[in-house]
């Protein structure tokens, strides 16, 4: 008899609803790869099982199988040597299809038990994921384990909450009972069916391959469609062991295991487009480049699409009444996995005539330099560093920086790191460069990677209408102010909401502008160019769904 | 002081959120032209008001006027002759945005509350309305009064509700803590605020012009979006009375009257184009041909877009306990406003068999014939068969039906029916035709308007099969099955779910297939191509608001 998962997991359910109402703190996933939430051997273990899949090929019994692909690289410095099976789309879809047919019957309950069940079982996985996401991502070993581990988890496990909280609302049945003056009232048995949309297309990113995919994947599943998770040719591993876990799961529970498909390719192959334009894909989840992204939004009519495209993260400097807590919390910001995150700040804006701090009023070139200097001492310890900074995801985003010295004053250049382990490891400090307000063409525009400008604005209203211009313009999924005048915090904060942009005031301490955290923030608002959707709110499950009914006189 | 209209209407607020929850029956509008519910001398008022409107320009006190436009005429034989302001949309739009800043700032209550009170003040004059509605789509009376008036207030308020639903899951603010083990927890003050996504355009059709837009309308004016009302050029009263309330409701209660407008254009102009693709128009909701909807889907990229298009609504006739019951009940769903309506019937799918009845086994022939004479004897009575029938909307359905007589053996033919106080109304009875399930191209596109099939179909599963493939390859908004045999009925229900349409079981009483109440029937299933949404559903209303979120160390 197969597995009643929903049952199994309802309180999980039953929490995850609360945190989704309450918007506080809560996850069921341990976030530190302690031994003691995950096992004594947990990490000896799971470092073993990531060594076992390198220089062979990774094994899923899918259909439509034709050759293997597959070239991945560590930015630490290796190529991991795995193939996958490579996908006859022609083949692939039939079979998609024929999984479907069952599982788009099963109902709400038998969709989120099985949602549920592969999240537990891949928190309890975190360690050897861990070891994927950082050998595919270039994220140092803990930002591998918490992002692309029980964090990834809490979006996956929030986008269930949401699908199931909107579900839930439907009714099986009614009685619809119409009072007809002296006539007998009209009487109504009305059934209503909760009905997936077909197949979802997962498009993954190459730097956040699981908590920027889990919300798409784990909506799609538990509202019944069936997925086909096409990871970026860079970082497959991570949703390939998702997808195997995903897979057993679903035969465990007494589905066919081709309701979640795994679509691996190799670099420049338009797989991707193939896929979002076939009728039978109907919900498209994308993470990656505006021009991607946009493309998709555009010409894949047949489906709705939720995307997350490029941004230009702002940073606004009045004031602070904590000037070294600031140095310390941008700095730490600007150097986080090298600043390859869709939230670090890209662009600070400071007023040219300097600022008002405890410590005095600082100059333009004070406050540069006290940001240089900052990521300086942060990553003076070179074992810290390499921890703090992680590696490189490629060779673009190291051209980038190169290209990028001639754009402004250098206040602090890029420099490599050697790491202690991996003397191949691509690993740079952050580039900080000086520009004036006038130089819109420079600063502009997404510079992915571990590149900021220290941008002198007239005054703070300047640097205020020019973050939120340059949001509503080219997107940005974060803001931060600093500033000890309320009233600047608030024009900030209207700014923001014009712009569609989530603020973070004057963040001193241990809580981070990149930060986004599940159950709690809406990562993205979906208002402004850097993405469509949100993570995750209402809007980002309702649609995944319709809802089919059928009446009869009572 | 402004009027605090949410206060006002805090219940009615709280009795259709209940009503939206349970999807049993509700209105709080009295659904009957009653002197009772809407004063005794409402009708011979409402007449008045409406006779003062023709043969004049329609006053709305708009920005960007640049001449007049409208060439509306009755379809119960005499022009309207009413003008309307004609906009410079490059005048329009600027002024548009104004009156939205501080609308969009005005938060959830206020914009529920603005919403509420205009569908509580356009009942009171749903007299009015219901003449306006009759002399622009040709509805009778009865229709006219209740789908626009009463009914098409549900449905406004339903969206109200639906949109309130959602927006109020949002907190204001809370406190994020997490444990931080020995050390202090972090702690975040966080605030949500609910921000609209711009401009919603609302292109109404010259059939249901308030029914099937109030949802869109309501749900982007309780969700603090600004609103441009296009309706059809044949239906431009009902709306514009409809703009004229909202806009008063503005101004009482200390908004500028232009966040709600109308732009009323004349046969032939481009005018719904040249809004939709205009950058500041964010939502757009559109009721009309496969064609434009499909264009707005396509090119509208800057915006959401929901659209309802044309369907072919199919019968299955498999067998039935009540064989009379049956026929009366398709002939008035045949019959209703001359099937002008998205939800009647058109393919009446019937083994060539025969059927199996409570008065013997009856041929094909014999339930054609029924259904035709179950039409005549509803209509044999003049007086009352043009309360029924309603009058023809426009020239090109009474040419559709000319030129349809051609595809099929005649059951009944259309005939001209005299209305006893318009001589030159354009009534036409159904025209009943017999098909052959092999003729496809004859019957599997929408012929609007009241033209019927028929269709010899092997056997009952193939017309299911033809049924459901008719409503995913060329949509459907109803499905009708009639069967004694309960795995008949199963089998059509799975169709249906599979189809993604609303099926009605053995409808043989005072319930017709034609209805779709509100609260309790999702109008449309957005899961074929006869919608791309639903009315009402979370997923109509999610989408049209964003969340801002700030945070800051608490």
């Amino acid at each position: 008899m197969p597995n009643n998962f929903f049952e199994t997991h309802k309180k999980l359910l039953q929490d995850a609803l609360e945190a989704i109402q309450r918007c506080g703190y809560w996850s069921p996933f341990a976030e530190m790869p302690s031994p003691k939430a995950y096992g004594e051997t947990a990490n000896e273990d799971s470092k073993r099982a990531f060594e076992a899949r390198l220089n062979k090929p990774f094994v899923l019994d899918q259909p439509g199988s034709a050759g293997q692909t597959g070239e991945e690289e560590s930015p630490f410095g290796f190529p991991l040597a795995i193939t996958y099976p490579k996908e006859d789309i022609d083949l692939l879809l039939p079979a998609v299809q024929k999984a479907s047919e069952a599982w788009r019957k099963a109902g709400p309950e038998a969709w989120a038990g099985v949602a549920m069940e592969a999240l537990v079982r891949l928190n309890r996985k975190s360690f050897e994921m861990a070891y994927a996401v950082m050998h595919t991502t270039g994220q140092a070993f803990m930002m591998a384990f918490q992002a692309g581990g029980p964090h990834a988890q809490d979006r996956g496990l929030e986008a269930v909450a949401y699908a199931w909280s909107e579900m839930s609302r439907i009714p099986q049945s009614v009685l619809w009972e119409k009072q007809q003056g002296k006539n007998e009232p009209l009487r109504m048995e009305k059934q209503y069916r909760v009905i997936p949309r077909g197949i979802g297309l997962v498009i993954g990113c190459c730097t956040f391959p699981t908590w920027n995919s889990y919300p798409g994947l784990f909506a799609d599943l538990a509202t019944g469609n069936a997925v086909i998770v096409k990871p970026h040719p860079g970082a497959i591993l991570p949703l390939a062991i998702t997808v195997e876990v995903i897979r057993q799961v679903l035969a465990d529970g007494g589905f066919d295991p081709n309701v979640v498909t795994l679509v691996a390719h190799g670099k420049d192959e338009d797989v991707a487009q193939t896929l979002a334009l076939r009728p039978e894909v109907k919900i498209i989840d994308f993470t990656g480049s505006s021009e991607h992204g946009e493309w998709l939004e555009r010409y894949a009519g047949q489906a709705i699409v939720f995307t997350e495209k490029a941004g230009v993260n702002p940073v606004i400097i009045d004031s602070t009444n904590d000037f070294k807590g600031m140095i310390r919390n941008l700095a730490f910001s600007l150097s986080l996995y090298s600043a390859q995150m869709c939230t670090a700040p890209q662009n600070i804006y400071v007023p040219k005539s300097g600022i008002a701090t405890p410590e005095g009023h600082l100059s333009f070139d004070q406050v540069a330099s006290a940001i240089g200097q900052g990521i300086g001492k942060l990553l003076s310890d070179q074992a810290r560093a390499v921890e703090i900074l992680g590696a490189i995801q490629n060779e673009t985003i190291l051209r980038r920086i190169g290209e990028a010295r001639s754009l402004g004053e250098v206040v602090i250049d890029s420099k490599p790191v050697e790491h202690p382990q991996f003397k191949d490891a691509r690993i740079r400090t952050p580039l900080l460069l000086k520009a004036d307000a006038d130089d819109e063409s420079k600063f502009m525009r997404e510079l992915f990677g571990p590149i900021a400008f220290v941008i002198a604005t007239a005054d703070t209203n300047e640097a205020i209408s020019m973050a939120r211009r340059g949001a509503m313009e080219h997107g940005a999924l974060t803001m931060s102010v600093y500033s000890a005048d309320d009233r600047m915090l608030e024009q900030a904060r209207e700014a923001a909401a014009e712009a569609g942009v989530a603020l973070s005031c004057n963040l001193t301490g241990g809580v981070f502008v990149n930060q986004s955290a599940a159950y709690s923030d809406f990562h993205g608002t979906g208002a402004n160019p850097a993405a469509n959707s949100s993570l995750t709110d209402t809007a980002f499950v309702a649609n995944r769904f319709r809802v089919a009914q059928s009446r009869a006189h009572a």
